[in-house]
This record gives C-alpha cells, sequence and structure tokens, in this order.
C-alpha cells in the first residue's frame, strides 16, 4: 500500500470517528474550503452548510462504518479517488435509530501541506427498512 | 477553453445524443471497459449491464438534456471530472412521459487513443412529479 492510500484510508477514518463523536471540526478541517456535496436529498452544498446541518444534528448519535470498495490515486500524486460503501445508524436523543447505507464516490486532493482532504462527494445513501 | 475541455464536452454531447437516438453503440464507445455507474436505484454496474438495460428500453423514446455546471481537467490531462445536471423524459410506445432530474458527478479518463471517456459515475438523478 502506498503512502497515499494509506494517508486517504486514515482520512476516511477520522472522517467517521469525528463524525461519531459530534466533532465537527476535525470533520471540516478533512475538506477543502471549496468542497461540494452531493446528495438524493437536496442540492448540493459546500463547506458553511455541512458545518450548520452538523450542528443541527449535535444531539444525534451518530453510528458509522465505512468500507472502501475502491481506492485510486491519480497520476501526479495531487487527485485520487474513493469508492465507499457507508453505513450509518443514527439515534436521536429520545428517537427510534434509523439506519441510512449506500454507496459515495469521492474525489480527494491532496494540499499544499501534504494532507488529503474531501473536495467533491456524490453520496446515494438511502434510507434502509 | 481547452482542447480537454472541448473534448469532454463534445463526448458529454455525443453520448445524450446517441442515448436519444436509442445508440447504444455509440454510447459503449463513450465509456472505459471498466466503467462503474452507481445510481439510487440498484448496485453499481458496468458496461455490460449499461448495454442490457439499453437494450430492454430500446422502444422508449429518450428525450434528455445536460447542463455542465463544473468541469476540472486534472494535472497530467488524463483524468477530469464534470459535475452535470440532467433532464431526462423517458416516453415509453404506448404510455405516459415520465421525467427523471438530477446531478451526476461523473470521472473521465482520456485513453492511450487521446479519446476520453467515462470511467466512473455517481448518478443522483430521482423521480420528478
Amino acid at each position: 500500500m502506498s503512502d497515499d492510500e494509506r494517508a486517504i484510508r486514515a482520512v476516511v477514518a477520522r472522517w467517521m470517528e469525528a463524525s461519531a463523536a459530534g466533532d465537527t471540526k476535525t470533520v471540516l478541517g478533512l475538506m477543502t474550503d471549496d468542497v461540494v456535496f452531493m446528495t438524493v436529498s437536496r442540492e448540493p452544498f459546500g463547506k458553511e452548510a455541512f458545518a450548520k446541518t452538523s450542528d443541527a444534528q449535535r444531539n444525534v448519535r451518530m453510528d458509522g462504518r465505512s468500507d472502501i470498495r475502491e481506492l485510486e490515486v491519480l497520476p501526479g500524486r495531487e487527485w485520487a479517488y474513493v469508492r465507499n460503501y457507508i453505513t450509518v445508524t443514527a439515534t436521536p436523543p429520545d428517537g427510534k435509530p434509523t439506519r441510512r447505507e449506500g454507496w459515495t464516490l469521492t474525489i480527494l486532493r491532496k494540499a499544499a501541506d501534504g494532507e488529503w482532504r474531501v473536495a467533491r462527494d456524490a453520496n446515494l445513501m438511502a434510507a434502509h427498512a
């Protein structure tokens, strides 16, 4: 496994851990400033909207798993893409847990500081019975 | 506009035209052999499954529009990504037209023959009332 692949896997793992811990600041640090998230339920949104959504879900317990099915570091080693299968169980303070799962296609960029960050993300996750 | 950007826009335009014309052979030529399509309604699938689906929809009239919202040729000019907003109206022979629209995130690769082809595609399109 190349250093870049290892670093990208670490970014994905930190993202899942920080999300579960409600550590939005860490998650925001793992994306580029011009990141674009694409989901089935709303128009594409960026970093600020991501932060607001995370803030609104502060009291929801998130338990997520990620299973990287493909990881390709592109020539030049400044860009990469990842296909991931993600399962998230969300439990509001007094509510029933709901499970969502599905595929994501994520494009990552290595910044001048040498750190890989999520730049574009298409999330196909849907609610699961 | 760079030659690569022009070539990628031509691939997208040819894809839409060939789809509308039911010219599956041309569409298949615009994707890599290892292409992966990700959609909300089924597990990721490849070129062979794409061909089968197209064949099954041979008699459905497709009227599609594509609006490229972002196009980025990556350093090395061998890879690129496109964010597209697509609207498709499908009309079966004796049926009512249905409209689907939504965002796609597409990764393209320039092959040894100098042609850009779709390599990975995440399609967030949903049925529209």
